[in-house]
């Protein structure tokens, strides 16, 4: 691949790139191993990397070799979607004042600490005076960054390039209206989930039968690790050097297990990207969207399926004899697929799991339009609970306190998880076309066919195409509702018998 | 502490240390968590922020800094420190040209490969020809920064600040003549060491123990932890976040025991630098002897003393009950001091271990003196061998290749080593007169009075005063050899009843 019209401003982005890489391993660090102790130095040293990029990223010379590349003829399709990502990350990391830069830090570092203590005291008002600061901070993040429709846009830009309130509208309004009335139907089926789990599953079985999925799925060990932590993750540092880690909660398997094949669904991503662009603007993956499309087809399309514990039911009665004696393939299967309306977003299940990320991503939209005031937001939040899953929390805590994201100014990133499941659905119905048997092979503890497909349709290219583009190219077709909506139809119409 | 006056100073100095810490964590990952598939991302992160901290340190500003600071006037004694360990680092920066350092670089990476070669397939042509070019560029080095007495004073200077062929010649001096005599007299006593350690020491057993033992001496483990790793070291991110790493060999339990003892050693000096000196210039261990007289002092003098057995001995034997019935007092002191002359430094005991040293610094003032030349190394390690140990490797990867450290251009290093012994016995030595009943005390399992001790005398100060007035203050004396020689000829003379 010539990227010699580019070569400069690649060089600078390497250098810009190693030391976000560096920062990137001391959070993994932080997540893992550090000391209680090692706190304040850590926070320390992360943010003193990130000065150094920032200046790298923002600097004269990183604008001057961009403003030469763009002006070199005969640029490649892939020389031109370089100039194209390194623009976007140089323009944002120029356009924000650096004094906002540190005041939004401060204001956030200030919100994390109150939202830890709101939370552990189930009272909003410690954290909502905090969280209208960091909004108005963030209103003027999008007036400093721009853009074309609302400012909600232009947070949404950072984690989905590309992604507006336009494009994401009718697609949550899709799912808003299909959801409900699903759930209800589900409510009145005459079947439940059984119990099938049990008693105490040992740790290190756990994390050795995980292990051993993750791998199958194709996950090169020699190219990654999996670590313990208490809100598992999945980061990269290079596509030869990808970390999982994952928690174990010793009365529930799935917690692990379906946690680890959801941060394995993100690190087979990572390990993916076509090694010749690595180091490079477009050697990342493009969206947070399409990284949770890989996460949650791996952890529900796949993981969830009856093909796959057709094959993996056997396996885990290996290593858990006792524990699972006499557990049938339809009750087990029954048991990993409940649904059920409940509080929390990151432990609900794959119908109403959305409903969540509606609630939030209406509450956003209006906090950046000003339509709501963040004093509003318990009211509203359990409001929008009723009307959506028809339940209302009984503390802030498991209600609008429950996500750590605002807290640090992560807004316009739930639609992320969104997306996900709508990109995992229809790139879904497009490998099941492609590959031929596919749930049969699936059913045979063959997953290595759909890591394929994945990894040249989605992992290599990087940011070679933008998201939609992307999704173009795999399935022919622009993003839509319908792929999830049939999906869930069918699958939860057959399980729930409706 | 009033630091105002070089204030300035002190913020760029924190600057640069931020991210040579930072290196530091990348580094300690890669002893211990990385996979293989990261190793190539991982040097090229590392090399960008070597990169990075160089132009902090050499750069203009630093400099500026630092002429601002020596012109202030009424600088207390603290503040100079500051000035003169702040100068001896940037100077050192600025003086080697960029394109040596990259020279050198190369030079060592491909001396590196060159060495695992030779090593492994026990040939020393493969690594003459690349340690002869390594040898030519630090001769260079030493040009640049400049020495007032020969060249390898300059590297000296680098582990042992200070240090010079002036000084240490007497010392090693002192070594060579007292020792090998001693070794004869033990050679012919007819008291041997009986064998203690018989069958398999299970993994999590030994780190179990050395974890307590550890814990015992006062290391923090909400400051620090234990990992891993093939070839054990300590480093530290920040006193409130220290690093021990270590090995376990299942038949020998004492690689993983005292291994842990001697890296907690240099944990402990790296959690008690004074929290109101660290980020600046002497927020740091004053030099690599000083560094190792903690390791070896807690190893050697404390963790093989018949005081710290005659308590641990039950302790240990509570852990290892099958593995360790019947063991006696006297046969398991004797088993973890056996003395005898042996090929390879690293395992070598306490009291043939200086020998060793004695050998590489020769061989080094010999080479930059040019008075020897590379490829003379095999014959003239043997012959030295024979007249030091009274044996001859039969291989060279146990004899002139045995060590990695040449291969990584690290000349001056291996006499910090010695250093070490001599620096430990002479402390031990004041510590017995200052701390009341301390080996009785250490008998009782009391290990933290000789802590709180070096902790006060030793490790808070950091550079504030240089090794040799550190020495001074806790000690009254100059460094000598006496003491060590006292400390082995009493401790050997009895148990080998001379």
């Amino acid at each position: 691949m010539s990227t010699e019209r580019v070569k400069d401003l690649v060089v600078r982005w390497g250098e810009y790139e190693d030391v976000t890489r560096a920062s990137m391993i001391l959070e993994w660090d932080q997540e893992t191993y550090l000391p209680q102790g090692g706190a304040e130095a850590r926070s320390t040293h992360i943010s003193a990397l990130a000065g150094i990029a920032h200046e790298k990223l923002a600097s004269r010379n990183f604008g001057a070799a961009l403003k030469s590349a763009e002006k070199r003829k005969g640029l490649t399709p892939k020389e031109r979607a370089m100039i194209r990502e390194a623009r976007r990350e140089h323009l944002r990391a120029v356009r924000i004042p650096e004094a906002l830069v540190r005041e939004i830090a401060k204001a956030e570092s200030r919100g994390l600490m109150a939202w830890r203590k709101a939370y552990s005291t189930n009272n909003w008002r410690i954290f909502a005076g905090n969280l209208a600061e960091i909004v108005r901070l963030k209103k003027r993040v999008a007036d400093c960054v721009g853009y074309k429709g609302v400012a909600y846009d232009a947070h949404l830009d950072v984690f989905e390039p590309g992604a507006t309130v336009q494009q994401l509208d009718p697609l949550l309004e899709g799912i808003k209206e299909a959801t409900p009335p699903l759930v209800r139907r589900i409510a009145r089926s005459k079947r439940k989930a059984p119990k099938v789990f049990r008693g105490r599953f040992a740790h290190a079985k756990q994390l050795e039968f995980g292990r051993k999925v993750v791998e199958e799925m194709g996950f090169d060990f020699t190219k990654g690790r999996i670590d313990l932590t208490t809100h598992p993750f999945c980061t990269s540092f290079d596509p030869g050097d990808v970390r999982l880690t994952t928690r174990v909660v010793e009365d529930d398997p799935r917690v692990c297990l379906f946690g680890l094949i959801h941060e394995a669904g993100h690190g087979l991503y990572e390990q993916g990207i076509d090694r010749a662009i690595v180091r490079t603007p477009v050697g990342h993956p493009v969206s947070l969207g399409i990284h949770e499309s890989q996460s949650r087809m791996w952890e529900n399309v796949v993981g969830r399926s009856r093909e796959f514990w057709s094959h993996y039911l056997p396996e885990i009665k290996k290593t858990f004899p006792d524990e699972l004696r006499g557990a049938k393939l339809d009750d087990f299967y029954f048991a990993v697929n409940e649904v059920t309306p409940s509080f929390v977003r990151t432990e609900a299940d794959e119908v109403t799991y959305n409903l969540h990320v509606v609630l939030r991503y209406e509450i956003e939209k209006d906090l950046f339009a000003g339509k709501i005031k963040t004093s509003e937001l318990p009211a509203i939040w359990n409001a929008k609970m009723k009307q959506l899953l028809g339940i209302v929390p009984k503390t802030h805590s498991e209600g609008v306190l429950q996500d750590i994201h605002w807290s640090m100014g992560l807004f316009g990133y739930f639609p992320t998880y969104f997306l996900g499941n709508l990109y995992g659905a229809q790139l879904w119905e497009t490998a099941q076309k492609d590959i031929p048997r596919l749930t049969a092979r699936i059913g045979k503890g063959q997953l290595l066919p759909l890591r394929d497909w994945l990894r040249k349709h989605v992992h290599a290219p990087g940011r070679t195409y933008p998201a939609n583009e992307l999704l173009r190219r795999a399935t022919g077709e622009t993003l839509s509702s319908q792929p999830f909506l049939r999906y869930v139809e069918s699958k939860f119409g057959e399980l729930y018998a409706l």
